[in-house]
């Protein structure tokens, strides 16, 4: 794929985009955080979503790409994510946190490999877990110990999540078509490649419900 | 002064605390951002500020400090500086994102002075101007320039700010006897000195009034 393939741009945008609204998500959620502690971890986090959206921001830039319409293209298909998955309790934000963030970095791990070696390695940095991520599993460990009764409800939360994601997901790649053909390029059987897709990322999910104790 | 007087401590983690409150402030009052631009700024200068909350959290940990405790002991003198500045419009919020940044930082260099050479190089650190502020001058100045009616209001909402800050900067200075001693060190004549570092963070002030157009 030559490193000037419109699909790039389209997916740093959408990227951009994701940080910007995972960095109000997070921080409106610190609001149900009992403890500094958790308000520490949040705005962390909050803190990591941006310096990743400083390097988008530089890369667009590169390419010619103002970064504000760029996120304005996204902000629709990303609030519906997150109006769709509005925790009711500290738990179930930290949940989100971290699963999001894992599935974020799955899906757009996924299609890092089609792409050139420089835009891969942007995807790469920009998608690397961040250390704060240690924090939920222990609070969510810690809770589910304490109180074993919150793993099912906490279990269908986390399956909730992954299925919107998906449905999201499926959204931005029929509205924007530079990002489906990015992601099947060169495929012969595109729609294998697309089950496959969805399946590597359920089975990553899995794992990071056995994090959480979950499983 | 010794690397180890037990007022550094305290000076970093009032800062760290600062920090903190200052970043959950910031994303809270970007929720009246009318645009995407708006809300890129403040989240670029709410992660500058944990950027320094992490430069000293490390430092508290070198010193054996624990930082959440250290946020805990002055969550509430900064509770109240924010509330009672809450602004009621997007213009003042930003003009109180420019004016207390600068406040703060008036405050903390001037007791970086008499600190030793590394703890005076961590606070010039922590306290460097962020580049977003000039978000802030760009907007304020567009638009006192476009209504000019709106001048008058700002001007008050910034000496509002400004009194506010001092009142908080005399309760601390009350409350925590290694901070007031920190900032007095070897001096003879403590009045004058005290009279002194309002009146330079009086000056400060207008400069940064005028930054705005509201001189």
């Amino acid at each position: 794929m030559s490193a000037d393939h419109p699909g790039i741009a389209e997916l740093f945008s959408l990227l951009a985009a994701g940080e910007l609204a995972a960095f109000y998500r997070l921080t409106d959620e610190a609001g149900m955080a009992p403890t500094v502690a958790g308000r520490v971890a949040i705005a962390s986090m909050a803190a990591s979503e941006m310096r990743h959206f400083d390097v988008l921001r530089d890369e667009l830039e590169r390419r010619g790409v103002a970064v504000v319409p760029a996120v304005e293209r996204y902000e629709s298909v990303l609030a519906q994510y997150h109006q769709s998955t509005v925790p009711n309790s500290w738990l179930e934000a930290l949940i989100k946190a971290y699963i999001g963030d894992g599935l974020a970095a799955d899906f757009y791990l996924e299609i890092a490999h089609v792409l050139p070696p420089d835009a891969e390695r942007i995807v790469q940095e920009v998608m690397a877990e961040t250390g704060s991520s240690q924090f939920a599993i222990d609070e969510v460990r810690a809770a589910v110990t304490a109180d074993p009764l919150l793993k099912s409800p906490l279990t269908l939360w986390a399956r909730r999540l992954l299925g919107e994601a998906i449905t999201q997901a499926q959204h931005v790649l029929a509205a924007r078509e530079e990002l489906a053909e990015l992601l099947f390029t060169g495929d012969t059987g595109n729609l294998n490649r697309l089950a496959e897709f969805f399946e590597s990322i359920q089975g990553r999910h899995d794992a990071r419900m056995r994090d959480l104790g979950l499983a």
